[in-house]
């Protein structure tokens, strides 16, 4: 299993540099007195398709030789990760296809379409999206760019932590959502070479909590089809990410949905950035655990910015 | 009657530059696409108290000498302007009296609390209001510093096309919301010195249209109550703005209520920022009178993001 270096994450920004956001870091002295930390929120939902993905998508597809790329690239996803894969197969003009389950909301399939992927659907269970998965891959013979356990995914995500250092004065925690753990391996990646001082925290949902078992139990626990608000944080760990979370990571604590769509409306309310149920777990858990965060300089990764606007979690 | 000038602007930007945010520009592929224009979006609902009016009340409260100072400052407004001078009094530790009408959203209250504002409450008349407010004048000797017609005022607001103009490469035209005209005028008073060029469009709610209508008639008609979703552009012109505005703006133009809301949910989706149904009439005009904007260079000045996340006006 190649897992990947800091030089890997230092030539993916070369890489991508000149294809996404250096995006805002924004603090709000409102939400600072709130939890008696000093909080640095770096705005990924500003990147053009919405999500940090766009990182590690854009470093696999740009990455490619130019043999590899006229058959483009593949995944299957239901969320960011698709769109922000077709997005950077679009800045460099090759196929994208995605495989989709029937029942994904029609406007993530309607942003992939936009960005010129191609949606091949499939039944919403694991057997039927491997299926349809391994047939599409046949027939294009693109790329596979798995969402988070990919090793250019990894290094992309990376990026992220190094543009933060360089636009903070120094930090003493970094703390990110957890779902499949893309991006909290790219944190460590680049932080454990870069800033090994900072300590590096998962949030994640207590509804969707295998990646906390998992650290606990010193294993890899997989949840069956877990259920919360933070929709983005369903995927269980694999073995890239848990290499990197086994190895790397401080702590994973957990929020209930209810902190969760609290943080999420005061993020709106006093940062006035429009951001996703699972960006918020990071504010939840640091309000739910003060004495842990406060005095101390804390980056937090918003991580997406893709909303469904009509059905807010807090209206009724 | 004092009309302030260019050199006044500079003078504003001096004194307030340490207290405000310069405010980034943002851009949208997806929005330059949909309006055949190249969009720029002026943020300065990320400003701390979330409006451009804290350059104007900013001016204000640092340009009193400080025999003045210590009787602080006073006005009526139900809305950001009340706000805004609190927070810039807070700023330098002076005090601030608000009138606001007794049926003003508990929410607005709460904010010029937390920034130590102290609040008499009036009816939700325009006799009791000049009468509490001319008690509360006469009692604590505060400098009136009225929302939009004072010369600080306008000089302090003509500072954020300022920037705007440093932070782009050349507009072809500026499209700002007008209600009072404070915002506008400032514009004017910046854009005639510094880039004559820059086509002035001035973007009003058809429910509130008395600007529209004044400018059309070439002197101030004052509506009665009027009522839009745009509810920070209820005010009618005054003799500095009405100056400025008969003077220097090209145009103005009017969207209904259902366009504002409409554009207010794009900008929300595409830039995912928080921003006031008032910020939303530039770009309801600019879809609405595609052929005057397309294959232009267009600022738009976002001016809040103080929004009741409670009541979004597209659910229902």
């Amino acid at each position: 299993m190649y897992i990947p270096t800091y030089q890997d994450m230092l030539d993916a920004h070369a890489r991508i540099a000149p294809h996404i956001v250096r995006t805002p870091v924004m603090t709000s002295a409102y939400l600072n007195e709130l939890t008696g930390a000093e909080l640095f929120f770096k705005c990924e939902n500003f990147q053009t398709p919405g999500a940090f993905k766009v990182r590690g998508a854009t470093n696999a597809v740009f990455g490619l030789d130019d043999e590899q790329a006229k058959a483009g690239v593949a995944t299957h996803s239901s969320g960011n990760h698709a769109s922000c894969l077709s997005y950077a197969a679009m800045l460099r003009s090759i196929p994208c296809n995605v495989v989709m389950p029937k029942t994904a909301p029609q406007a993530k399939k309607e942003t992939v379409r936009r960005y010129g992927g191609k949606i091949t659907e499939c039944e919403p269970s694991t057997s039927s999206r491997e299926e349809t998965f391994a047939r599409v891959q046949a027939e294009t013979g693109g790329d596979f760019v798995h969402p988070y356990n990919d090793p250019r995914v990894i290094a992309g995500q990376g990026t992220c932590s190094k543009e933060f250092m360089e636009q903070t004065d120094g930090l003493d925690m970094m703390v990110a959502p957890i779902g499949g753990g893309g991006m909290i391996s790219g944190t460590c990646l680049t932080l454990s070479t870069l800033a090994p001082e900072v300590q590096i925290i998962a949030a994640e949902p207590e509804q969707a909590d295998d990646a906390y078992r998992s650290f606990k139990a010193g294993h890899i626990i997989a949840d069956d089809a877990p259920k919360t608000i933070a929709d983005g944080l369903l995927v269980p760990l694999k073995d890239r990410t848990w290499h990197f979370v086994s190895n790397h990571v401080t702590d994973i604590q957990t929020a209930s949905d209810a902190e969760i769509i609290d943080a999420m409306k005061l993020t709106w309310k006093h940062l006035r950035i429009v951001m996703e149920a699972s960006c918020a777990v990071p504010l939840a858990i640091i309000l739910k655990n003060r004495d842990f965060f406060a005095g101390k300089r804390v980056g937090v990764i918003v991580t997406g910015g893709n909303v469904d606007l009509d059905t807010l979690p807090w209206i009724k």
